[in-house]
């Protein structure tokens, strides 16, 4: 398909697709004539993840080409893989030295097999929740991890069912995918059930429909 | 205090305190001579908040703003003000209509009384998701909104114990920064779980120490 037919499908502005193409997010199209290149399905694809990166997760372009390189090379091991695929969108979190607190929970969480980069980005989070006057106990970051190790459940056997038999790319771009645009339904959803434990605790009457 | 005591007190610089006193977002010192103001206690607590907001939550200056408002005049029902404190973190979020799924999921869920503005969050997110081909099922977000009425039954649990007897701006900071602030801690949990989840599961040996 030509390039205006590719911004139809994707209903990305041509423009847009001619500046990923320069800054190689897009990869070029098969060259038809000195004018004209043709694009295809993976095109269509491609175009989609960098939209739902940008849009779902505010990525920057670099923090885009992170993704995308990871996911043109793929890393052998499965851990280093998830490694891979979380780190890419992690771009610009700032991370600290870890805490004997934060050992402290993951071991009692019975986590010992964290990598280090998904540690120091939750150590940056508990240091920004400390300078806001809003230290998290220990104990109550051990409940929060039994929270999300059942989210963590649903998320990779989501991604056993759904990726069975694909590539290790096509596996890549799901768990980028998949984590970028679930945080903020997750988000969404911890909103709607504040306002639902709240009521049904403090014992509210419900607001009008 | 004056100004430089400020800065000192808050490793904040005084051309950013400035900033933020000509902003709004920091109410004026007492004048004490033409050229000198004093600040107390209060104005440490304000400075504390505005950088978790921006930090935390990288939210801008009009985010902040609202964050602020909603502090200095807190709604009557407790229903209100959560939404208040919601509503004003979300700047930004894009809200669409909600989908004949979305309402099937809150209330399979039991979660009758929610308020519309998260709502339209939810839905703005499930979108995003589905742009970025990844549509999230009825089924699977179901079982992400157990885990988060989990997470939401340690935030309303935690602001009953720790500001009972406080004032209701006091409060509505609470609700505020604490929603801000963990929402990256989760985020940070939830990849540590993957990793986990995904080592037990697919048998995966954990990298070395």
């Amino acid at each position: 398909m030509k390039l205006s037919d590719l911004s139809a499908s994707t209903g990305v502005a041509p423009a847009t697709l001619k500046y990923y193409l320069r800054e190689g997010l897009l990869p070029a199209g098969a060259r038809v004539s000195a004018t004209r290149a043709d694009y295809d399905a993976s095109h269509v694809e491609r175009v989609r993840l960098i939209r739902a990166l940008v849009e779902g997760a505010g990525l920057s372009i670099a923090g885009v080409r992170r993704v995308v390189d990871a996911i043109e090379h793929p890393p052998e091991s499965f851990q280093d893989f998830l490694g891979a695929a979380q780190s890419a969108i992690s771009v610009g979190a700032l991370t600290s030295p870890v805490s004997p607190e934060v050992r402290y929970a993951v071991a009692e969480l019975g986590w010992g097999d964290c990598h280090s980069d998904a540690l120091g980005l939750l150590q940056a989070a508990l240091d920004t929740a400390d300078r806001a006057s809003f230290p998290v106990t220990t104990e109550r970051l051990v409940a929060y991890g039994r929270a999300m190790e059942q989210v963590a459940e649903i998320d990779i056997g989501a991604l056993a069912a759904d990726t069975a038999g694909a590539s290790r790319s096509e596996m890549l771009r799901y768990v980028a995918v998949g984590t970028v645009v679930v945080d903020p339904v997750l988000v969404a959803l911890r909103r709607l059930a504040q306002a639902h434990v709240s009521a049904a605790r403090l014992g509210l009457p419900p607001p009008p429909p």
